[in-house]
């Protein structure tokens, strides 16, 4: 098979976009997207999208974004599997160039929380966990990663503010980044005094759920312009797997099953081991979530996931950074679009082009999407070939 | 490539299932589907869903019915293109194991219309269309519909009762369908005194909004059982199209681009011209959209779509035989499942099994899925390979 490329990268800036609708987000993105990439024309619409049924009343987002972004007449579908529907909306557009039958492929992940306020969202959040055996006992996702984070740390003697590591590391790289809905470094004091959601999980231990857009272009590497223009990305791995919609369906609910199961397919594919993998973008909704894929993909072994965080393991400098660009800690949750933001991440770190960020003579980047407490994870290996 | 096969079909009967969930309906499907193609194991599935967020409060379906279904690890995502959920989710089934990544895949059309009801399910169907501008104004689908129509009428000066010709071939084709909805033949004159819904749409020109599941296992020629025990049958063309989501953007809005565009490719990718064609499954949500979709496919010339019905040039001995099992009309339109129905559908009159509908000698089939007024359309060629 002939390499997949990022062709082309956009991406809004994560915030609280009151002012700009749904189908303009996902247009700043496509369009930044469409002149990354020289000119190259789409065949092809994924819409990453989490909520828009729910917080904005629209479904049907394919022929409304073809629509708007003037590419009226090509295929277009929405691509739905929680906060992992980034990650699988960039998967089904990989596997349309790999089937031969798309030659040009346009992702947009996109989300537009603030379409509604306070309950509504919950509500509408709420759908992604099991709705006849959880949500309707009123649990929200961020009530479950509370009791998932509890379990942690009473199993692994994880002390007061252990997961404090994973905000400071997110809010450290979220300073340079200026898509970032948060800018500032924060201290262990502001972590320590933060204020508690729901009891061990604190404001700092849950991304900031935002509006935004991130758009990729995918095509054959033979498919690229003559002049192009950036150093050569491709996508080298790509894998699924769904877990139990219901956490408490699992046999062990601190082992992310899919997170490991997509992981070691990706990098099978590959044909690398872990120690070749030069940055990872986790999937920090919560704290406790991106401790426990640090555990399933192999980074730490069990119940130590927290302690890279801890040492700082996971800096910029350290053994395996993380949320490189700010993570959806820092640069924010924006639902759908989380995982297309990863790529997008991923491909500025390959191009060379992450600034302050940069992951000095980055190879290979591990991207993880999770929908739920892992109830689905998509993982893919971005490589940069030149 | 090798051949993609559909090697098992399932489906539920179409109806009010009051007292049957969402998941156990889909698990009835796929557990046929499984069974019928003689033991395959999926790698993937991809469900065809439309308004379960709104109408059951649960999106993350991927999760929950391979969790439901005993098929936890493998991917699993939700694909949604409103009414043509069904058909876009074929085609991702079709392109994943197209691009040789996956060998099995596992294809479910799910819809749930009865966890709601009234406004309720007028509100989520509105989702379909362009929230900003046609929903708020309280537009649903069935007075865009009746608009349409009464234009279409006025264009090209049919008659009253000229549209009754769809519903009577769908009324005499689902006697005979065990999963139909209705299965009741109707008279003249029982579409002609049918109280008016939506003037000039009454109550036969719309199919009825109902409960229902459909399942396709599809996977590569080489990769059959070798005791497979059904004729061949193969997806052998696939493409999809959009257009405007507002119908008022349109140049023409009497003219369906997407049937046109959809359809021609996917028999270019066969090589056959619409002659060759011995059934067609249009998408009859509204009749008008039949005589729409006739008219675009090429089956009659703009502004005599209509009149095919009329002349019974439909009818399972007509020119072009459609809504062969009943269609929407008396099969009953079941959201997401709708476009994986027609697949299923296909199969049979392509195995020889559709009893007293077969088409005698059936070898292509044109299954067509609509998102709204054909806002997307899916088509996809299923053809007898013995």
């Amino acid at each position: 098979m002939t390499d997949v490329v990022i062709a082309g990268i956009g991406q809004t800036e994560v915030g609280e976009h009151w002012e700009i609708s749904l189908r303009d987000l996902a247009l700043d993105a496509i369009q930044d997207a469409l002149k990354d990439s020289g000119g190259l024309k789409p065949q092809a619409l994924f819409v990453g999208n989490m909520l828009a049924p729910n917080l904005s009343n629209q479904a049907h987002l394919g022929a409304l974004i073809t629509d708007y972004a003037g590419l009226t007449g090509i295929e277009a579908i929405t691509v739905e599997a929680a906060g992992a529907s980034g990650g699988a909306a960039l998967r089904q557009g990989y596997l349309a160039i790999a089937s031969g039958m798309v030659d040009v492929a346009l992702i947009v992940g996109i989300e537009k929380f603030t379409d509604k306020i306070g309950a509504d969202v919950d509500e509408a959040l709420a759908t992604a966990s099991d709705s006849d055996f959880e949500a309707v006992q009123g649990m929200t996702p961020a009530s479950q990663a509370a009791l998932l984070m509890k379990r942690y740390m009473h199993e692994n003697d994880v002390p007061a503010n252990g997961f404090a590591g994973f905000a400071l590391t997110a809010h450290a790289n979220g300073v340079a980044n200026k898509y970032a809905m948060f800018r500032k470094a924060i201290k262990p004091e502001t972590y320590a005094k933060a204020e508690m959601v729901s009891d061990p999980l604190n404001m700092f231990d849950i991304a900031p759920n935002a509006d935004g857009a991130a758009a990729l272009l995918l095509t054959r590497r033979d498919l690229l312009p003559r002049d192009y223009k950036h150093p050569l990305v491709k996508i080298a791995g790509s894998a699924a797997s769904s877990d139990t919609l219901a956490l408490h369906d699992r046999k062990d609910m601190l082992y992310f099953d899919t997170a490991q199961i997509s992981a070691g397919k990706a990098m099978k594919q590959v044909g690398i081991v872990l120690d070749q993998i030069n940055f990872f973008e986790y999937h920090d909704a919560f704290s406790i979530y991106a401790a426990l894929q640090l555990e399933a993909v192999g980074f730490a072994i069990k119940g130590k996931g927290w302690k890279l965080a801890a040492d700082n393991a996971i800096g910029l400098k350290g053994k395996i950074p993380c949320a490189t660009m700010g993570g959806m800690k820092a640069r924010g949750f924006a639902g759908g679009a989380a995982g297309v933001y990863q790529a997008v991440e991923a491909a500025i770190q390959l191009r060379g082009s992450a600034g302050a960020n940069q992951i000095a003579g980055a190879k290979f980047g591990l991207i993880q999407s999770l929908g739920g407490p892992a109830s689905t994870a998509v993982s893919h290996i971005i490589q940069a070939l030149d």
